[in-house]
């Protein structure tokens, strides 16, 4: 504080006015989305308190790197935000430090450094600027923009290289107490996104600069100016290579910050750069339990700690740590650091810096082995993963995308080829259909977990009964199930639950039709009805209840043999604008008037309204045609559909009318209903359980996917009372022996009860509508529509979190083998979206917490990528023709 | 400090000298494993940091507790550990503060206080007892057993009710350092189970005394006495009403204490209990971030949070813990506290009676609707739960177990009948044999999870790769698949693992055996060759791979149909002491000579050298008989076994040797072989790969229960390169089109690379062999011996972490439909043990890391109730033979 003091009274600072020069500052990357360059280590440093000598750990590794004769690094200090200032400036403290230390420590070492303050509150400027303080004035955000800067070059000589430090913050207040409650007492507000941005451009901006003027600032000597640093925009000295170089970003002086009215959440907002933490311990008595838990509360959200370090009290705190720890990271000691505040620490310095290049070694070997891990894994990967679905012959060298975590809707990636870049892609494909946290729900869900594990590991569920699994089911029964259902079966996934549901069903079926059965004795061979292009999972079981399809090929599974009669649906989807319904040739039988039908607006294809029309009477007789056909020994023994969207068939929307007058004419042959809402349900159609769109409910139903909100498997069946009777008798052979090992394991119970109440909830779901049954739409309209009638374009869905298309296409270029969205998607890819197809149909998916503007932002996209592909895809046909009118 | 030495001086302290005082002390549960009674509540503080006013918090809630008129309450402060003694005496400060303020709050009340000190070490003994240092003496573990008390009554008229304290302090040392510094330096060492022993008995005590003699008591005035304290050891005033008294456990100043070389991890001490937690958070700058971290690593732990307090230093850090809990539980905000030491803080606890008594009312509500949740779920699991292989008609009326939670090899579990206790339960069916973790690795495991959970969430597998997903492959290629196995597809249970292997085995059969399949096109159907009484999941695909059984029948699954040639297999078990070979009689065809084979000892049974009997040769033509067999179009695909033992089948060791020739006889005939290691692997057996006793390797094996340690679902399926070959081409078609959602979950990964790591790593497992391949023996020879000669016993089972046996019984009694073994259950799960029948088999399960003498004690409760149970049984049998008598 005093050097601090000192330092102000020797210069004057002054303001400067450029709200535009971070907005305008632009990254090199090739991709707007790309976060972190990994061409060289950054880290960050935390603290398990205040006051335990972070910044003394950020300045001894200035120290330890830049003093490494012949070599010395270029060190980038970024301080984003500060509070206490102009009394408390870590960055100046590194400024300080560093000059003195390079004059004073034997050997001298050559330093080229910089220190910048850019943006303050207006008290604490008029406290740095006394002399100007009627002059100063803040921007819109409540900030003073001070972006003044002051450089130095101590002990250079023609001979030695200088190291350079590059030291700067970000945002400033002036009261020392946390950074949100200053803002609310001085004004100067700053969003996390801001924050992330600064830090980012800070970080692309030292591998940009390819044509370093190293002269200027050399010849500069000591020099205040105002406007940008050359330091800190241009990296006027070359790095020294790109393992040599630490980087620093020293985000708060705790941890962890709450989100504290929505100001700062710190933890969350540098969780997209994840970047390796030291933590920098507590030594005192007490400080052991400090430690541990801030090293528990950065691991429990995904960060890697690579080293601990504690000041040396006498305690011995090391060595519980290191017990803790076992061994897997390492912890360092610190000298007692001097109490006396006009202690020049010097001495300090120089008894640790053996400390210090250490930890300096720890975190160059912790990077290198990191940046060698994430090139090695594509090639790992491909030699020892085997992905389902995948035709690994196909993958091509190097295309394996490396997905080093995931922050609500976004992966983190790595691309070697975009500067060893960690990129943030939007993951579309809802990794497969599971996704529903945004970020802040995904830590909440995270510890959860975490909680229901500690607490509970897995416990035994027949006969017993463990919290989050009973909670689970009473939210089921009570949401997804409400009206109809009173029995809650879990297991591990969608195909489990199909199983579980087409047993349930069967048993009813067999209970109701006894005397049949009793007639036939085993001679009966039970069949489902079910809809052509319906997908209920990949176990046999489930897959018998399916169409043929490519899944089911003798190829794929020769016991197959599709135990089914399967019907062709009409289906619906969004075609130049209009809501298009098309119904199979066979269910007309010639009645051509109403092949052509259309819908004013989505809402009216789910009007009940439409039960007595025409088209009502139609399917019914189809229908009903069906059930009553003879088929001998073989009996409809279930139905089963996915209500209203079929979508490993290609996202369909099946006419809810037709599935409605199934459900009818089965219920009246005492068939029992099953609805697979694997897919549809929890939200993922906009609406909590799709029999909601239908109007009308099933016997037995199935969810999975997004029951657990993403993030662990798990499964439950949902059946009437009349389904569950069908099982109870006087011995055990009577009851449903099906089971898996992990039934009901209380953290996916517990995950799937944070998601239930998460997702309804408008404190916590912003999409939801005030009565909590409905999400609001997603998708843009004009957006959908301008898609719906683009000319690579056959068809349209949207409905809740999905957006699908088919784009146009023919021949090989159709169905599920098709490669023909392939190029498309590498260009989404590039720029951002991370999609998967199916075949000539893609999507996106988002969460039911994604916000509008980021789907209108995706849709966006797609738009300018699909002309694109259209005009490449044009260009190619043309060539073709061309090619073929010349040849013919 | 002052207040405690002004005591000191008044009194003179002398050590007594009963060191069998505590183990005499017996509990009055019924069962020897109660831990904690619930039938009043009690609670645990604890503090995110030192000198935070834990102990005032207690004091205050003893305070608003014991002045409410007209029912004061009883209030048990206990503080098992305390450094810094006796300068520092949290326990002797109560008592203290509260006969101050029972005399000089107005209006004054009436109080019985008394206070203990139990044991301390010799510098603290000393220095509380300078006048006979000399004379004082440690036990064996280092202590001095002071057990010193003092009483007091205060203020009691012949009206007025006195509210009852009881302060007691179990383990003291001098330097105010780490509990495990201070028994470092200054001797006394009190191990984990010795301190929960002490709280859980101070807590039966309660609950125990229904004669008080409150006269002798009332009489006495202050009283200084030697010996144990009425008050603590007799309930002399009645409790007023069970939900009036407030209990604490004050365990440690600050959260969490590492382990620290083994002497406290008392976080981890606690878990048993699970005492609902109050946090005295932070109320100074970096507060917030200390009092997160520290609920925190509460929760992470399992901990539930009832409430937390923050001291008022006017910077508002109640509201950033408001905004991080969501107001989940209540931040209650305490007045400043006076830093003048001389301050007898009178004034400051009746400003904050207030505060305490919300905090009192907020604890009380908890622990009623705690206990009334408890009560309640066995009714509403019966109501809504819909069990797997149960039938819910059998279920008697409250014998639903509530398991409040899990601590390694134990369930919490409640009992109503038992004065409302937690009790410990070992858990014998390892969850249904997934079970893996002691209290230590639970832990761990589930921090790894909460890690990968908040790092990845899902994140997407096909084409992409994750960290822990590629380390998990890792690891399973270099451990259970070495030598043999060179991909790993992931699923998410043991049955979808083996209905993807049953793909990959039918594809490479396709390859392999082209030309038969181009002739027959798809006239062909495959079968698989399998064993009776093999068992491989309830999917249907696994089920068609598994002969006829009570899962397979028309009524659970109309579908099946047995799409196998099923051999009967040979099997072993000790019988009489003596491991008997089983041959069935259609393998002998009437060569009696080997029907009656024995092995010198189990290792025997897995000798290679047997390749060579008669035995073998036998087998081989047997096998090979069947499987030259015309079948006309149909042919054996694939071989599947469970390696070595036949688990859901009843628990059957299956002759090593039929199975080695199996393969053999397989791979002559291009047969492709699996393992269905779901049950086998990972360490079940005692080696992480059944393979691995059986002396062949498989083509595909499944993995599954044990994989993630018994956390999650995760199951992995491994192949040659020669099968995964079978599914390269130029077309998706040609590839596995099998997949679940969340397909190599990153949580699911996680827990299984920790788990892999822990198992065979003799610095985390003290159970397995120096060589990391092999689990030492955790049965006892001589108790195995004996319980296979018990007159009520079948047959005897032992191998790796199993111990099974089949009971003696005739038809309807055997079998899996069984109930015979369930009265014997009753009994064992009185005594402490929780298990699960196979019909008239039953089995103890421990962990890898399951202590043998832990696994002896389970077989000695076993010994001692099958005598009971063979007593009641023959009992039973002579009364019916009587009964025959009389009536015929």
């Amino acid at each position: 504080m005093a050097l601090l003091n000192h330092f102000l009274r020797r210069r004057s600072l002054h303001p400067t006015s450029r709200s535009t020069r971070f907005a305008t500052l632009r990254h090199s990357s090739s991709s707007s989305r790309s976060l972190l360059p990994l061409s060289f280590p950054t880290f960050q440093i935390w603290a398990s308190n205040t006051s335990l000598g972070k910044t003394l750990v950020s300045a001894g590794l200035a120290f330890a790197s830049l003093s490494s004769s012949p070599s010395p690094s270029r060190f980038l200090y970024l301080k984003p935000v500060q509070t206490g200032f102009p009394l408390d400036s870590d960055s100046l403290f590194l400024f300080r430090k560093l000059s003195s230390l390079s004059l004073l420590f034997p050997p001298p070492f050559p330093l080229l450094l910089s220190h910048q303050l850019l943006n303050s509150s207006l008290p604490a400027a008029r406290s740095l600027l006394p002399d100007c303080a009627q002059g100063l004035e803040t921007n819109a955000a409540g900030f003073v923009e001070l972006g003044a800067y002051e450089e130095r070059l101590v002990g250079v000589t023609k001979e030695g290289k200088p190291g350079v430090l590059v030291s700067v913050t970000g945002w400033a207040w002036k009261e020392a107490v946390s950074p949100d409650l200053a803002a609310k007492r001085e004004g100067g507000r700053v969003d996390d996104a801001e924050v992330l941005r600064m830090l980012s451009k800070s970080l692309w901006n030292q591998c940009e600069d390819k044509t370093g003027d190293a002269s200027v600032l050399l010849c500069g000597g000591d020099c205040w100016r105002r406007g940008q640093s050359r330091a800190f925009r241009n990296a006027s000295v070359r790095p020294v290579g790109p393992v040599s170089l630490v980087f620093l970003v020293n985000i708060k002086s705790s941890i962890p910050l709450a989100s504290a009215n929505g100001l700062f959440a710190l933890l969350a907002l540098s969780k997209p750069l994840r970047l390796p933490a030291i933590l920098v311990g507590d030594g005192r008595l007490g400080g052991i339990s400090g430690t541990i838990s801030a090293y528990e509360s950065l691991t429990s959200r995904g960060y890697d700690v690579l080293a601990v370090l504690v000041e040396d009290h006498g305690l011995l705190n090391e060595a519980s740590l290191r017990s803790y720890l076992k061994n897997r990271i390492p912890v360092l000691v610190l000298p007692k650091i001097p109490e006396d505040m006009s202690n020049d620490l010097m001495d300090w310095f120089g008894n640790s810096r053996h400390i210090f290049m250490s930890l300096r070694d720890i975190m160059l070997l912790s990077y290198r082995e990191r940046v060698q891990s994430l090139l090695d894994m594509p090639k790992k990967a491909g030699n020892i993963l085997w992905w389902p679905f995948t035709q690994h012959k196909l993958v091509p060298e190097g295309h394996v995308t490396v997905i080093d975590s995931r922050c609500g809707e976004n992966f983190a990636v790595f691309k070697e080829n975009e500067n060893w870049s960690m990129s943030q892609l939007f993951d579309a494909c809802a990794s497969w259909w599971t996704q529903g946290p945004d970020a802040t729900m995904q830590t909440e869900l995270a510890r959860d977990i975490g909680y229901a594990a500690a607490r509970y590991g897995h416990v035994m569920f027949p006969e017993n009964v463990n919290q989050p699994a009973l909670e689970c089911a009473e939210l089921l029964l009570s949401g997804v199930g409400k009206g109809w259902a009173s029995r809650v079966y879990f297991s591990d996934n969608g195909s489990t639950a199909i199983e579980i549901a087409l047993k349930m069903a069967f048993r009813k079926f067999c209970v109701d039709h006894a005397k049949l059965l009793d007639a036939a004795e085993q001679q009966i061979e039970l069949l489902v009805l079910a809809l052509h292009g319906s997908y209920h999972g990949d176990t046999l079981g489930a897959m018998e209840a399916q169409s043929q399809s490519p899944y089911t090929s003798f190829l794929q599974q020769p016991w197959y043999s599709g135990r089914g009669l399967f019907l062709h649906p009409p289906t619906i989807a969004l075609c130049d604008e209009l809501w298009e319904l098309s119904v199979p040739e066979e269910l007309l039988c010639g009645s051509s008037a109403l092949k052509s039908l259309s819908f004013n607006s989505r809402e009216d294809i789910f009007l009940q309204s439409r039960d007595a029309s025409d088209l009502a009477r139609l399917y019914s007789s189809y229908i009903s045609k069906h059930l009553s056909a003879s088929r001998k020994t073989k009996h409809i023994g279930a139905l089963i559909i996915e209500p209203v969207i079929q979508a490993a068939g290609g996202m369909l929307l099946v006419d809810p009318l037709f599935q409605r007058v199934l459900v009818d004419e089965c219920r009246r042959r005492e068939i029992p209903v099953i609805f697979d809402e694997v897919f549809t349900g929890c939200w993922r159609l906009g609406v909590e359980s799709a029999a909601e769109l239908l109007g009308c409910s099933p016997d037995i139903a199935c969810f999975a996917k997004l029951l657990t909100g993403g993030m662990l498997p798990l499964a439950a069946t949902l059946a009437t009372d009349a389904v569950f009777n069908a099982f109870l008798g006087e011995t055990k052979l009577k009851a449903l022996l099906h089971g898996h090992s992990y039934t009901a394991h209380a953290a996916g119970c517990a995950a799937a009860v944070t998601s239930i109440k998460w997702f309804k909830d408008p404190q916590t779901n912003c999409n939801i509508n005030p009565g909590g049954t409905r999400l609001n739409e997603l998708w843009d309209t004009d957006l959908v529509n301008q898609l719906s009638s683009h000319p690579a374009v056959q068809r349209v869905i949207t409905l809740g979190t999905l957006f699908a298309l088919e784009l146009q296409a023919e021949g090989p270029n159709a169905g599920y083998g098709s490669l023909y969205a392939r190029s498309l998607l590498q260009m989404l890819h590039s720029d951002g979206i991370y999609m998967r197809p199916l075949g000539n149909v893609i999507y996106l998916m988002c969460t039911p917490c994604t916000s509008p503007r980021t789907c209108n932002d995706l849709l966006g996209k797609l738009i300018l990528n699909l002309d694109k592909f259209y005009r490449a895809q044009s260009l190619q046909d043309h060539m073709l023709q061309q090619h073929e009118h010349i040849f013919c």
